[in-house]
């Protein structure tokens, strides 16, 4: 059905998406719990902020701070321009970078240009290429894949998971049939690079990481609820264009496993686990809070296309001051590196708390798995 | 004394009570609870929208999905009218249909014709009939029950129980004695179709339900607090007519048991019961909610009743969302069909939780109660 | 010191006292906990409105209902008729009733007339003297109680805590000495009639409900917080006339035990005493959770003083009202007399969960204490 | 660094400071969970208000009132002025006092007026001298201690900890290198004087004071958050200069560790330490709440510097109102002495008691702790 549908819709699509996510409103509509999350302030750190290291590591390979731009945008020439600026001031601070749904590259060659730039302009920074579940269902092979990787040289494939958001689109694929994860299983053997397994706005669970884990996934990118609400931007979208399943989509306004529950949930399910906390995160607190709940590295994607709109200064300036607030959060928790950040000292209260006491996750014994005791 | 009086005054009753529920905000003064139930999302489900299956029983009568339009209206020939649309759809969508009291049909023959139609439009639906416990107490026998079952081939017959409503009525009959009970076990055993004890508003309790089952009534409609408030219903009447009672309606404003707890504590007391979760219920997601959480069905009136006003392809396009937010719910919560929901994974927090844990309710074992290991 | 001062200023203290309390905005500053019971509807109670039975004791005599005024006025000629008025009403319906503190009858035996008027308009009732704790210290013994008795023919004689009040007095007297306490066991023992130890505002606490059992008293009126707040009373006397004190009672205007738990505390600290129920009961739903949650009758005194402005046909249609109240309540509860309502379902939550599990007293033993399984 | 610049910047910042408490809304931003503690009252404390002792002991030293006027203030004509007004009253008074930050001294040998000033006006009151950290790291030796000491005859040493605030100055000195708790362990045996390890309004953890006790320490101030936020004063002071980190200073505004909390984690830490409980401490109830917590004594900075800009008379008036709260405070708890307020009856709910929990302290343990059974 997508192949013979003209690829320009998936650029509009695109540029709506980006409008609706920077001007419309769907933004934050629900809680991230990360508010429930209290770092304990250390008085003496025993060390200072010049002492701080924030040197870490993404699937093996070494960055200078556990902080990722997430796959957002790609496509036209505009959005390219984007790309291009966000990539130049991740490669400048040693940092990783995602790039948005690369479907478009296999319907529309001529977008090719708009992922490209990021590789060229990040040279050395690890990228991770982006494609959706649905269109491995609908027929995307190796070869498919392996464009897909090639257009950004790139260090891992995130395949993305947006089943809230297909349900509501006039044009939704809701294919989340089992054979496509042995489809992906194979297929990852042979791509050469890891696969990370990637939610877009509503968190992975216990029961959805287990079965990832029984088919040898074992890296994550949770996206939980509390950021952009895809539900939202369909309704926004719906409501233009007269679809009736916008009508359902407020019902769903609150549907999806807050971000600080699913990091939780995701360590707690695959304790060794490479996982990049994001979902609402909005600032290097935000981020140190993802770590010491059980992430490897903070991401975020919104905040930073914001400020590319404005140009490579405002990212420069918005990303150094997420490294120094994180940097803040370390000195102040007394956590001089991040493996000692994942161990650091945290106070849980409120609606994460009853998450997860309704979850059967003893806080206790979680505290000891974050902590690598697993 | 009920017969002595004009049957005029009980039409008039009931276009009184739908104004007041319609237009008089006397709905949701209280919460439901369903907020505090959480359906976790699973990002991938194993299947497509398009798998999802939501066949179900009433009563052991197949029907196309767990969906019941409650009895609330019936008695003059406008309010036929709306019974005659609703009936309609329901039969179209194979869903299940309940009317109102028809104690009037007892009273007043006339008004049978607005009751008739519902089986006419609805001739393979599952019905319900409808008939209050104070008349059963006021003399009613086999003859009544039969012309009331008769007059829309019921499937089964609810008995309905509103002695919260009763109670601020200047006419109420506050008859709740034990031998009533015992005169419809008895009566029970020759009308050849199914009982179902039916709340209006306040729910069911584990006591109460006890009470039933030792009676040996199994099939329940907890009906619980969230919705219409008949007691608020009263207070607006009672003001008109300057009735005393009225005054003490409000202090009574929040009585009953909430419709997340009245499930719970339903299941909890009879394992295996029938129950319509019901009282509030407003989207397919509170269904899917009430499913998760216990129930066999999910049940509401108001809404269909408001659609109706304006007609057939209104109540089609309610009861078509409402399908679709099942299913959506279905999809995303993982749950292939009616019994898998039954056992998808829930979070359950605030108020509900407390609830639970103040009647003795482990959370952890009604887990396994709700799953069906009881 | 106080026999030397005017004794006009205990009257002009009383009128103060009750403009400020009717018109002053001293009412529900905090919560009683009140809001945080639930009891749990019972849909087919078994019996009909007409079937409850609300006759009780009060000290061992027969009263038609649980149902208390407690002493709040007296001292002049226009509070001697407000007196009046409430008595006869009481003795119409069969009630309880107290007066207030009667000190000015030994300061100013002019003032007798004001009290006496109670006992003539209600000859058969349960009728409560009442006298300060820091008379007894200060001086009163046998002959000063047995006036103070014989002026209303009392049936008990209720001994009034106000520390909190007399903080922040200009003229406070803070003498709660435990002498007073070997004192008041003796005098007990003289005068022929029950004594009842009764709070004003802030309630009993576990540890001082102890305290008096030691001494031999099992007699209470626990007079939570939640009510009237004494202590805001003497901030607004204060501020018109500069005393310094007043500063420093708004700091205290939360000090005390609401209602709730200070039953709970009282009932749990001495399982078989005899217990008022009162401080911000203001219907009959709050009356029947307090019997619920342990108290033997419920009082108040404020609203009754209110109707009281308006004559006699207000103080008998509030308490009609609160009485219609009650047996809604035991119905809907299923609580065929008040031995029942003791025993019913109740739901805790919030503040009142957190106060009794911070003070070691487990719910679930509770329950048992409440019920007589003490 | 700090030697080669002008010492007036130093000036300038003090008197920035103050600008910005008094006037600049940077007080009680977050809480001090005060709020969730209650002190249970007692209706008959067994004494009178003039019985209550409120005699206790600072660091071995006797004093009239466990009440603390903590250091903030000194370095300028003017800030002396304001400290010799607080010092009269406190020697009147009998209670303790501390002086602000003492580097100026060091830097700038003028100001010292403007601390010695305070002996002079206080010649028996135990007085605290103050410096930070970062000077101890930055080369201060004993030869400074001893001058900072002898200004103003100290009977004890505060070494003020302020992490937070550092991080967010443009010219801030995060040195909290572990070497320097060394070396302040070896001053320490040759000052005469005990040391004080004090927190500046983000409180002490237990990890910090386990770190402290293990070098010999064991007499804090805690300075919970919830009074003065340090953190935003420097996000006004840096929105004023253009200070690039003042934008991340909004990002941690409610960083640290409340009040009640520290409290807790302090006397849980060290059961046997000496504790000054302050942070948003504002009146005798909070007093006497933080010494029924865990403290041995309260005290306060911000109202009492408020106070001391309108003269001697209201310092004296709220020292004199914070007093008579304490009393009252004991009175109605049936605390006859200090060391009965350690062990007053208290009800711990909401945040506080979800802090505790999720710390691993177990409310009935610290219970025990906080009453000296440890």
């Amino acid at each position: 059905m997508t192949e013979t549908r003209d690829p320009r819709h998936l650029i509009n699509r695109k540029l709506e998406h980006v409008e609706a996510t920077v001007f419309g409103g769907v933004e934050r509509l629900t809680s991230t719990m990360l508010d429930d999350i209290t770092l304990v302030h250390q008085a003496f750190p025993g060390f200072s902020l010049e002492d701080v290291e924030t040197m870490s590591y993404f699937l093996g390979k070494k960055i200078s701070s556990p902080i990722m731009v997430t796959g957002m945008t790609g496509g036209t020439p505009e959005l390219g321009r984007l790309n291009g600026i966000i990539a130049s001031v991740v490669e400048e601070m040693g940092l990783v970078m995602g790039v948005g749904s690369e479907r478009i590259v296999i319907e529309n060659p001529s977008s090719e240009e708009s992922f490209r730039v990021v590789r060229r302009n990040a040279p050395t920074s690890p990228l991770v290429a982006n494609i959706g579940v649905p269109q491995l269902y609908r027929g995307y092979g190796l070869s498919e894949l392996k464009t897909i990787i090639s257009v950004i040289e790139a260090d891992a494939l995130a395949v993305h998971l947006n089943v809230a958001q297909e349900v509501f689109q006039p044009e939704g694929e809701t294919d989340y049939r089992e054979e496509t994860l042995a489809k992906l299983r194979d297929l990852s053997k042979e791509i050469g690079i890891p696969v990370i397994l990637k939610e877009t706005g509503c968190g992975l669970s216990i029961e959805t990481v287990r079965r990832f884990s029984s088919y040898g996934f074992h890296n994550f990118d949770v996206s939980g609820q509390g950021g952009t609400s895809w539900v939202a931007v369909e309704k926004l979208r719906g409501e233009r264009r007269g679809n009736w399943k916008s009508r359902s989509a407020s019902v769903f306004s609150t549907w999806g496993i807050p971000t600080a529950a699913t990091i939780m949930e995701t360590r707690w399910s695959d304790p060794t686990s490479f996982i990049i906390g994001s979902g609402g995160l909005r600032n290097g607190l935000d981020i140190a809070k993802a770590i010491a709940l059980g992430a490897d590295v903070g991401g975020f994607a919104l905040p930073v296309l914001e400020a590319s709109l404005e140009g490579k200064n405002s990212v420069r300036s918005f990303l150094n001051d997420v490294l120094f607030q994180l940097q803040a959060a370390m000195l102040m928790s007394g956590s001089k590196d991040v493996k000692s950040l994942r161990k650091a000292s945290i106070v849980i209260r409120g609606g994460l708390k009853e998450w997860m006491e309704s979850r059967g996750i003893s806080l206790s014994t979680y505290d000891k798995v974050r902590k690598g005791g697993y």
